[in-house]
């Protein structure tokens, strides 16, 4: 089953207007929810417009913001995003940086009161269409364990940065700071798979392959896994990504992080609002000419992408090569779309009065 | 085996001087190599004095640099270390960009013709202590396998963070982006033990557990060890390091980082200057007031080190507590030095002509 990226955004376009969004606020969310289909991250994209949908009905998601910046320096600003979707408040933010950048080299911008943000690389990216380093963080809703905890305390908060380069294609690294992000996991639940080791843990913090485990009090491990092959070092990783989101922007934290679902309540003793995100832009050309850079850039592309493999079969692979070898070929082909996706689709255009495409 | 650290400071002091450097960089380069065995990272302290001696013999280390501007912005600076010991060098450029987020929020400087700086934690924590969030990054000798490969093209490009706090101990994560530093293993290797899954492969890229085979053309792996365990993230961020530290800054990249034994010479044809730092400093305050972001961060900081344990023997850990709690010790008991590391030492003591202090 795939479907046509133009007509998939005019139905989200649709739909966000009939929720209460404006035209280009619609038209934003689309683009950005969508650009996770196009780029192979199915469980980041149109698999969610239910989600953001049912926070939107909760009144936890307002479809007309007032963004407003709440503490600013010259090449610093924090925003309260006013309930925003993530999909809106972060390219806001992202702009802002960028805007910083411009004028002082460089531009960091952290984010309160907002929701899920989509795909981080997508914001990264804007900046290194700019000729700039982009970086962009998010905290979310804990399902991670601390290494030696059984309590979820953190997200899967992932890293983004996207570095420009000159005829190469350039270097986008996003990541959850786990070892498996969570849409790999539901996938293994839809199909009744085992996890690998050093994914998840039980509700005793013992190591387990049933990806059950985690609705049932278990947690999502931190890069590495285990102790002994280096989870400490993705624990910190994720905590710096939540403190940076999270304590920095005046969000919530931690363990106080909001639920994406709409079904589970927001904690009743926020420690701030929604959740975060920080952004950063650093212009090439404030560190470096840009041409040598870009030449520089284009020969470090080109080395490690001919590094030698193990195998003739599989190459060495430059962050963001697979997910923009997707791009190239939903672009002709339509991106696929997942069974119960579709069902959920079907129900949202009913329930939204908004007709959906037909499928390729 | 044990030290006292007034000694031993005044022992590399004599040292540095007797090798050619002025009092304060003798003073300063030794506080920063022994704030490493303090920590309980002696792997990066005094143990590495003999090859630090071995490079500025061989010319590739210039006890009298002249550290200049290349390239400024307002929040911006390169960096050329004229061949400077990184104990020095890295000190000198987190200071500009302290300097530069005191005025503009925050400042950032890469640092070209550099060599090895010792810990990146110690680094990271001189912006800290200004109420700043501190970051250091370098790119390092390649020892590291992307994944999928066979060719060693990174180092163990570590990521140090410090972010300040009001009456907690602060955060201070300080990591390689491999699953073990390479000190671990050459601690395997001298006490002929095996090596954990996940920290190395043999020279046909197969998962091994001989520590043997880094030296016989095998590689360390990046965090996450295998593919299925994330070790494509470990990569990600390793490479994230080195375009920061070195292709950002005109150093050295990739297979080309200079190696940091002096018997290996360094490339014919080097794409850029020595190896490459790169340095952050964000005042908290460009932020969130300073009293606000102190008492977030210190919740944020007693709800983690509080997390409920797996087992009661082992208390969640913040990034920055094992290394306190050697500094602790070590204050009043003097530091661990290991038997081989003191023989090194005594002929250290004879070639450059200073007394060795007592142990204790």
């Amino acid at each position: 089953m795939r479907v046509e990226y133009v007509k998939m955004k005019f139905f989200c376009e649709s739909v966000f207007i009939n929720a209460g969004f404006n035209d280009e606020s619609a038209l934003l969310a689309s683009k950005v929810l969508l650009s996770a289909d196009m780029r192979g991250v199915d469980s980041h994209g149109i698999a969610r417009l239910a989600g953001y949908l049912r926070l939107i009905r909760a009144g936890r998601i307002n479809p007309n913001p007032n963004i407003q910046c709440v503490h600013e320096t010259f090449t610093t600003a924090t925003l309260d995003a006013d309930k925003a979707i993530g999909l809106i408040s972060a390219p806001f933010a992202m702009q802002l940086a960028i805007e910083k950048a411009r004028i002082y080299g460089t531009g960091w911008v952290a984010v309160q009161n907002s929701n899920h943000f989509g795909i981080a690389g997508y914001h990264a990216m804007l900046a290194a269409e700019k000729n700039m380093i982009g970086i962009a963080l998010t905290n979310a809703s804990p399902l991670v364990a601390p290494t030696f905890s059984v309590e979820r305390m953190l997200g899967t908060n992932p890293i983004a940065i996207a570095i420009p380069a000159g005829k190469e294609a350039p270097f986008v690294l996003d990541m959850a700071t786990t070892t498996a992000a969570n849409g790999k996991l539901e996938n293994l639940q839809r199909s009744h798979q085992k996890a690998p080791g050093g994914w998840i843990q039980d509700a005793d913090g013992k190591e387990s392959t049933d990806p059950e485990e985690v609705s049932k009090g278990g947690a999502l491990l931190p890069l590495g896994g285990k102790r002994e092959q280096g989870s400490h070092k993705g624990y910190g990783l994720g905590a710096m990504v939540d403190i940076l989101s999270g304590v920095l922007s005046g969000a919530n934290f931690g363990p106080w992080v909001p639920p994406f679902v709409a079904f589970l309540n927001p904690s009743d003793n926020p420690v701030g609002k929604g959740i975060g995100h920080f952004f950063g832009a650093m212009r090439v050309d404030a560190f470096q000419p840009l041409e040598e850079f870009q030449q520089r850039m284009d020969l470090w592309l080109k080395t490690f992408r001919n590094a030698k493999p193990i195998s003739e079969n599989q190459k060495v692979i430059v962050p963001g090569d697979p997910e923009r070898m997707f791009e190239e070929l939903y672009k002709n082909e339509g991106f696929p779309i997942n069974e119960v996706v579709w069902k959920n689709l079907i129900e949202i255009s009913k329930e939204w009065n908004v007709e959906l495409p037909t499928l390729l």
